[in-house]
């Protein structure tokens, strides 16, 4: 058998492959990227399940839409009008299986092979691995403390058949990083100057334990915006619920025809489920309690890193979300040192997979979502011993 | 924007469009392709729902593995040794997001732009759909009543880089037709000789109603043989779940790979609930409910064509499944022929969108499955009058 180029190009996960190795119970682990179980409002779920059963029958059992449940499309809608002022309607909202689904399907519809994709450096290694298998070409745009290089964006954006760029604006996969409030305008007069999508990809926003809020780059500016969000880091992800939010109506018919052709539509029961459960409960209050855990955790890992880190380890500080970047300055290989740090019983994810082409880099990313304060400060401890 | 050459080249759905037209309250539609409600065993399901969950807890809800839920896989390799013969174990199986996804995922990791697919003529319209989305090049093989015409498939493969053959085996969509064991031995001996792979998708196999259940054509004989299955037929197509069977390890890691770039993994909530309700009730006493309706329903239809229908239309008579074929050997064409039963309040699927090229056909695909026999009579009598 002979297989697609597309799919020899896809890297397998590098992430998934250490975890095998970091999963052993002894070992502490930065490494993952898992929500904390707390963000998983199961018995209201549970309930939720049988009230939407009882409500509405064998609709939670059949085939449906394409789109996706119009209530939960015009709550999502009615959400983003009232929270971020955009001007969005439910038909402006697109239900995916997962906002990973969201990245592969932007892919499928915008890129020929070739075709250029600007992407921050680093970058999400989920959204790398989407997007290759439409066999882009990658120009990777490096993510400074506050957003992205400007002058490195003008150039990428001037390589052939640029179709779109791929952000996390807020608390960044994987640095944690946040776009200032000025950054974000200048990428967005940037952009405006060419024929190109902006993709802000939005699963942590709302898990800000620090500071204010910041508008979007480009949602309601650019006529070729497209927001992704999520409900897996603040209900559950093992139900793959994302959306898509463009108002390019073009764009959106495109969306659905590949949406269509690739599972038909996102599980219908689930988008019941978590209808009914937003319908139902304060979830404001129920993403506070996510937010006070991870800020304690974050804390946690940030003290525990000014104790036992040596100075020419430096780190980000996030306002929010689930990870830390660390940067060795003194060129260390972070897949050396993630060796002896698993002789520590220490693990982390080497910076390697989040860069579109560069290895043996002196990057690391940490996880602080899954450990107590405890533990993450001896983690901690045990890692700065072999930096 | 400029969007892909391949999305591009996707037919939206067809069926999807005539169904905004068939949807009203007073047509009598054998257009849909939907299980009837009577197949979701719901309140065994909302009991699997708090059992799975009392049992597991936050696993339901937490991120979850590409492959999926071991012990449904464990349990769908326990069914295919038992019932078929098969020598397969949980590492041959493989969950999809529907298999809907299955098609689009086995697309991705075979086929290169203008590959060759050998698909049935007609053949199943989401199949149509979801390759396409590779750029194919399809070499299209008539499917005669006892399966595939021999000297076409012979030919078909002879054709530079075809990589697989796509079959329904059972109660085919949209025939309604069922490979002969005879046909079944000599597809499988020519595939035998070429070094492509056979995918037999067969979601409808165990709504059979007559007849006796035949050996897979190419499963644990063949090499490369994928064989596809669903939940969605028996239990509910809105949890989307189906799956992939195949001991070509090297494909099954590419599968892999592909489907955690795609949307990470499968709905494990709905996976432990299925395999719950699989685990405590009684599946086969269900899937006989289902099949004693469908039998009494394309009795329904059969018997009404036989009153109604002239002598020069033809038509299938399914052995199980959801779907009879018809044929106008008046050389009418069925989109004309639509229109004209829309004004008597009746629809089905005109042929066009089952076949990659060839339009203004004369066939039609009638379901059903979602009408009671009475109402098939007078909806058949209705078409009767205008054929």
């Amino acid at each position: 058998m002979q297989y697609s180029e597309r799919i020899l190009k896809t890297p397998s996960s590098f992430i998934r492959n250490i975890l095998k190795v970091t999963d052993a119970e002894d070992v502490i682990s930065f490494a993952g990227g898992l929500p904390n179980p707390i963000s998983f409002p199961i018995d209201a779920l549970r309930a939720s399940v049988d009230h939407a059963i009882t409500e509405n029958g064998s609709r939670l059992f059949q085939y449906s839409s394409t789109q996706g449940y119009a209530p939960l499309r015009e709550y999502i809608a009615a959400k983003y009008q009232r929270l971020h002022g955009l001007d969005v309607n439910a038909e402006d909202v697109f239900i995916t299986t997962g906002s990973q689904q969201a990245l592969e399907l932007i892919g499928k519809v915008l890129i020929n092979k070739g075709d250029g994709i600007v992407i921050e450096e680093p970058g999400y290694l989920g959204a790398i691995q989407a997007f290759t298998l439409s066999e882009p070409t990658f120009h990777g745009v490096t993510l400074e403390n506050d957003g992205l290089n400007l002058e490195e964006l003008e150039k990428a954006l001037q390589q052939p058949n640029v179709k779109f760029i791929y952000t996390v604006p807020n608390f960044q996969n994987p640095t944690g990083l946040t776009y200032s409030k000025e950054k974000r305008q200048q990428v967005c007069d940037i952009i405006a100057k060419y024929d190109v999508a902006l993709i802000e990809d939005d699963p942590y926003g709302e898990l800000r334990f620090q500071g204010e809020p910041l508008p979007y780059i480009g949602a309601d500016k650019l006529e070729n915006s497209i927001l992704l969000g999520s409900f897996s880091k603040t209900i559950t992800p093992g139900m793959r619920l994302g959306f898509i939010i463009t108002k390019n109506k073009e764009l959106m018919q495109h969306i659905e025809t590949a949406k269509q052709a690739t599972d038909l539509h996102t599980n219908i029961f689930a988008q019941y489920v978590i209808y009914d459960y937003l319908a139902n409960n304060d979830y404001t209050e129920h993403v506070q309690k996510i937010i006070t855990l991870y800020k304690n955790q974050a804390e946690a890992m940030l003290d525990a890193m000014q104790e036992f880190f040596p100075a020419h380890v430096e780190y980000t500080r996030p306002e929010g979300g689930m990870f830390i970047w660390a940067t060795m300055n003194n060129g260390a290989s972070a897949l050396d040192v993630f060796h002896k740090a698993m002789e520590q019983k220490v693990a982390f994810v080497p910076g390697d997979p989040f860069y579109t082409a560069k290895t043996g880099v002196s990057t690391m990313r940490l996880n602080y979502t899954n450990a107590t304060p405890e533990i993450i400060r001896e983690g901690i401890k045990r890692l700065g011993s072999i930096l």
